[in-house]
């Protein structure tokens, strides 16, 4: 805050203020904050009836509540004023409803400017514990994969029925939340976002399978390309592809690599294969408190990964009205390079 | 807009979005945003990778595509500084991040407020189609807790435990997420907002359980307190003031009362049996594609309710220490007053 000039971080009931305060607080229309000065006494604003959550942090930060007929953005906007804060770094997932109305109550004195990148620079490496949780959370997806690889179903049945194998096998093996789990079979699989549909999978087609979930609080995301039954031969020639680039993304990975590099190296895989233009997309994204977060494995991120950065790797190629592929893994840099946290195969399964 | 005196209104990948446009897009760190003037073209921007989301609305919206490496918060500064877009409602869920970036871009010269009452207004009065849906869930949650009454399990297993009883219970029934089922056993349960836990069951503990989950989009919402064995005759009598406090909410609610008058109904309920400062939250909030969404029903809302307007009935007593008592219904305003679209039992359920 002090090299940036700014007085105060303002976060909302965001992944931010989970990471700050060690617990998820209900994200609502209730507002919630939490106020850190550069020196002085952090605050937490909370409604009310939240009190019972937080109130074993007493120790640690002033707890503001308000009750429900309290305007609480005035309560902020008083903090500020007595506390004199003219610079204001405000978390950018709060909602911006809030803001504005913080806006609106203090007027131009108050400066307020983007304050993502203030956490962004912790969040961005993973303590002993959150990698111990990452990895726990890793294994367990190796074993979803297993156990869907060996007694899962593709052929005759829907993507949504797909989503549903996997669901139950991500809430069996402990997780608290599925997030999303994209099932694109044949001609759906070249729409990288598509979801999932009432498609009946048909002999052939390749199934894209995107899902991720959290336990501990924190995300797990991969990606795998079966093919229900015996593949066409062109598919065949583009899998490997993918999986060549993200294999030359794992090996040019280094700390003090840029991220684009990364990006580049499978790209550079895809390109020479003449389907560069199929991968519209970037390499990958950092995930934790956040499924999609710092950093950025994308053609314009210069940073330097460095040893307790995690990120996706997860090259694709996307073939309008045929098919697509895409294989995503979580990697975590380590002092000797790159280490993948999941390790299901990631050569192609042929299922029934 | 006009009556507001703004030129444009900025929706976010939020609800707004999803009401407007008829599906849901991903929400994430890649901006997606309608513009919508007073009276031109509107416009849609996506991430590219989105094309194929959106590109069968190309008829009635102006899609503009951005490719990965491109500002898209630059892209739509340009078009606001094109259509000379002086004065913009922004989305209040909208990310704060977003519009910290916008308004750097746009410095003093293009005004921002919240404009969520413009879209509010509009999604206050559900149609006929979104009644339809909302009262095909409402049925589902029914027979969701008919099957819970009949063979669920309270006694001897954990909070956790109910939770995943219910989960299977509302993935069976076809919900596409189950957004939360709180627990709250015994002590637990005079926290509004308590979680679940690994906490066991014990005999005579009342269990609040809370549980939303949502189907073709829109969101379901109910609470009751069962009792594992037999009760404490206290807890009876709070339970008959909760479901006394619950009914004459329902009784007085018209077309054109103020939704302060309904919450007022249920808290003098509750006042007059000696527990007014146990109801330590609103009555209720309206709910369709968020799960909290206008009307609020609370002491401040002089606004009428009308018919169309849906929203959940939900007085509570937390005595700490002991436990609460909450039982939420979903209300709909007709021309004859309010109609609950839950019909499974608000008495007193023992359980096993």
């Amino acid at each position: 805050m002090k090299e940036r000039g700014v007085d105060a971080l303002l976060i909302g009931a965001t992944s931010d203020m989970s990471y700050v305060i060690g617990r998820r607080l209900p994200v609502t229309e209730r507002f919630n904050a939490i106020v850190i000065t550069q020196t002085g006494q952090p605050y937490l604003i909370v409604p009310h009836l939240q009190l019972p959550l937080v109130s074993s942090l007493s120790d640690e930060i002033a707890i503001l509540p308000w009750k429900e007929t309290v305007d609480p953005i005035r309560m902020v906007a008083n903090l500020v004023e007595r506390l004199d804060l003219r610079s204001i770094a405000v978390d950018g997932l709060m909602r911006s409803g809030f803001l504005l109305r913080l806006q609106a109550c203090l007027g131009q004195s108050v400066s307020f400017s983007n304050g993502s990148d203030l956490t962004a620079g912790i969040r961005l490496f993973k303590d002993a514990d959150e990698m111990s949780i990452l990895s726990d959370a890793a294994k367990r997806f190796d074993e979803i994969w297993q156990e869907f690889w060996s007694n899962g179903r593709l052929l005759g049945v829907s993507e949504r029925n797909v989503m549903e194998q996997i669901r139950n096998l991500l809430y069996d093996s402990g997780f608290e939340t599925m997030d999303w789990c994209d099932v694109g079979s044949g001609p759906n699989g070249a729409s990288p976002l598509h979801h999932h549909s009432e498609r009946i999978i048909q002999a052939g087609d390749p199934v894209v399978i995107d899902f991720a979930g959290t336990i501990n609080g924190y995300f797990m995301d991969t990606c795998r390309t079966p093919v229900a039954g015996a593949p066409d031969p062109e598919f065949l020639d583009i899998y490997a592809i993918v999986q060549g680039a993200h294999d030359a993304a794992n090996a040019i990975a280094q700390p003090g690599v840029p991220a684009k590099d990364v990006d580049r190296a499978a790209r550079e895989v895809i390109q020479k294969a003449g389907y560069g233009d199929k991968f519209i997309h970037r390499l990958g994204h950092g995930l934790g408190l956040d499924a999609h977060e710092h950093p950025y494995i994308i053609s314009d991120n210069t940073s330097p990964l460095q040893p307790g950065m995690v990120y996706s790797n997860e090259p694709g190629i996307y073939i309008t009205g045929k098919w697509g592929v895409r294989i995503e893994d979580i990697i975590v840099m380590t002092e000797r390079g790159a280490r993948s946290l999941n390790n299901t195969t990631r050569d192609i399964v042929i299922m029934n």
